[in-house]
């Protein structure tokens, strides 16, 4: 008697290979009714789990994990959740790891995810340039960064908005508008993207004939009274700025409001712009002029990169980047 | 010779048992110091994994699965970064699935994060009441319901705030500074906090001697543009609506906006109170009432109460209550 293939089981069952994989190691997704015959088959023909359905089970879990530095922040919490929908769709689960910005973190929930057999990676942001150290992996596994650098391009897909054109842009809006001492605002823990936001900046002041110097960067730490702080003393020392370019939207809010506080009327006396295009721009005092990013598309372009590196393992070292928006609001009118 | 025990590797080792567990199964967290003294020991006595190291490699994963409807909503991402910071300083990793508010796409997480060993699980919000079918799972895995009223209250521990007195307290202050026909403003997809809520509202209504009906409960669905068509029917209807307990803070903003659209001044003419305290409260205009939760204590109880089930597997049935508190701010003032 010929012997039984996975593949026979799929054909008699009317379902895919994966799904018959899927149904033997229990894992992964499958009705009720289907399991029932998918197991009828396999008693029918007295397969018995061969080799190739052992590097099934070896080899795929469904799932995809994804790194992210912070659930709370809009882009992120966007991102995630519009990856996960399109990745549920096409059969694969994902499971979201919080790493808190914390280095050591991150190192520990990329043990965890190899641990869980997740057949791909997404890891998003963070500060450092990110690197996979395989050497105490089971198995190699796909990843893509989202506006997070790779260590070594070639291992990867790099994806990423294209801060440096939404920066560039935001900027010479703001001088069009007649800004004569515009400034950056930029948390001092700086990540992949802020750095292009900054160098779009700059670019624009440069074109337009602006000196770049210490007082065309405004840098900030948490929490929102060491800000206010900063944001002041800044104020002191550069009592001409009349434009911000704020690295994020929550920055932006929280200067709106310590600017505020100080008397200033935005935007007749200082223009504000943010970045990212988050809801709470609508309902801010003036509402805000953002950049905003494409997150559909990111997500979109993530999850068929990943599903496309999984199947092909080698064709890794692409840069996709993805076209911003201003969106422009009261907080940067003439 | 006496057979060596994995509590004598991990006494000889200076370490914890559960260390040399996660060390022998290369699974969870420990330094690469720590895993060179591990072996260097289990090397020494001529340690064979026995029976009991296996059981603790079934059984223990050092992972919690977290289930959440949608971590964009503020509330569900800032209880699940404080849980997930608690439990990693106790040595568990927190696995983080969005089920989107889908039904089958939380059976389905349900069955991935039992397929990936889980030692617990937290379950937060969602509409129905939560069960858990054990039928397929190879083990019990203890869980904690948050906000999320479980079908069976003997098998969990069940943590909410106190959404009816949260709801009573805005009410009373509604009708204190002068409201003689406040409403709830409510998604027609209600959770179980949402429920908690409106009963407070109903209950401080009738405490003050108001009637409740038709006119009492603004019903709304999203997207924005259906909100504001559903807002200006029911002002049409209901002209004399002056007071609104929103469900939660992003109704409340989308209500602001919808109102001002609509030409009310707010305080003046209609009041407004939110729900959760986020902090786009601050940003808002006017700056928004909200009854807020206790995150950092909701957290701490799951993380604790689910730590205390997985060595205490059969002390469920408690459910916890923790108390909330009103912060006003412009949008109710006199």
């Amino acid at each position: 008697m010929k012997k039984v293939s996975v593949k026979d089981i799929a054909k008699l069952s009317g379902v895919s290979v994966a799904t018959v994989s899927r149904v033997i190691n229990n894992n992964g997704r499958f009705s009720e009714e289907t399991r029932k015959k998918v197991l009828q088959v396999i008693e029918e023909t007295g397969y018995e789990m061969n080799y190739s359905a052992k590097t099934l089970r070896t080899n795929k879990s469904y799932t995809i994990g994804i790194l992210v530095p912070d659930i709370s922040n809009y882009f992120f919490s966007d991102v995630v959740q519009k990856i996960e929908y399109i990745l549920f769709e096409r059969g694969y689960s994902t499971i979201i790891c919080n790493t808190g910005r914390n280095e050591k973190k991150e190192l520990d929930y990329l043990k965890v995810l190899q641990g869980k057999g997740v057949d791909g990676l997404i890891v998003i942001s963070g500060a450092e340039e990110f690197s996979f150290d395989y050497t105490e992996a089971k198995k190699e596994i796909p990843y893509i960064c989202i506006d997070r650098e790779p260590k070594d391009k070639s291992q990867t897909t790099f994806i990423s908005s294209n801060h440096y054109q939404g920066a560039f842009e935001a900027t010479e809006h703001l001088i069009k508008v007649g800004c004569r001492h515009p400034i950056f605002a930029v948390l001092n823990r700086k990540s992949t993207s802020a750095k292009e936001r900054l160098s779009g900046f700059k670019e624009a002041l440069k074109k337009n004939h602006f000196t770049f110097d210490n007082s065309s960067i405004l840098y900030l730490d948490n929490p929102p009274a060491e800000m206010k702080r900063q944001t002041q003393a800044f104020f002191n020392n550069y009592p001409t700025t009349d434009g911000i370019l704020a690295t994020n939207d929550a920055i932006a809010l929280e200067l709106l409001n310590i600017l505020h506080n100080m008397q200033y009327k935005i935007p007749e006396q200082i223009k504000v712009i943010g970045f990212d295009d988050s809801p709470i721009t609508n309902y801010s005092t003036p509402p805000l002029s953002s950049v905003q990013q494409d997150t559909a598309k990111i997500a979109e372009t993530a999850a068929n990169h990943l599903l496309y590196l999984m199947k092909h393992p080698n064709e890794t070292g692409q840069t996709l980047i993805v076209p911003v928006t201003l969106k422009l609001r009261q907080s940067s009118a003439l």
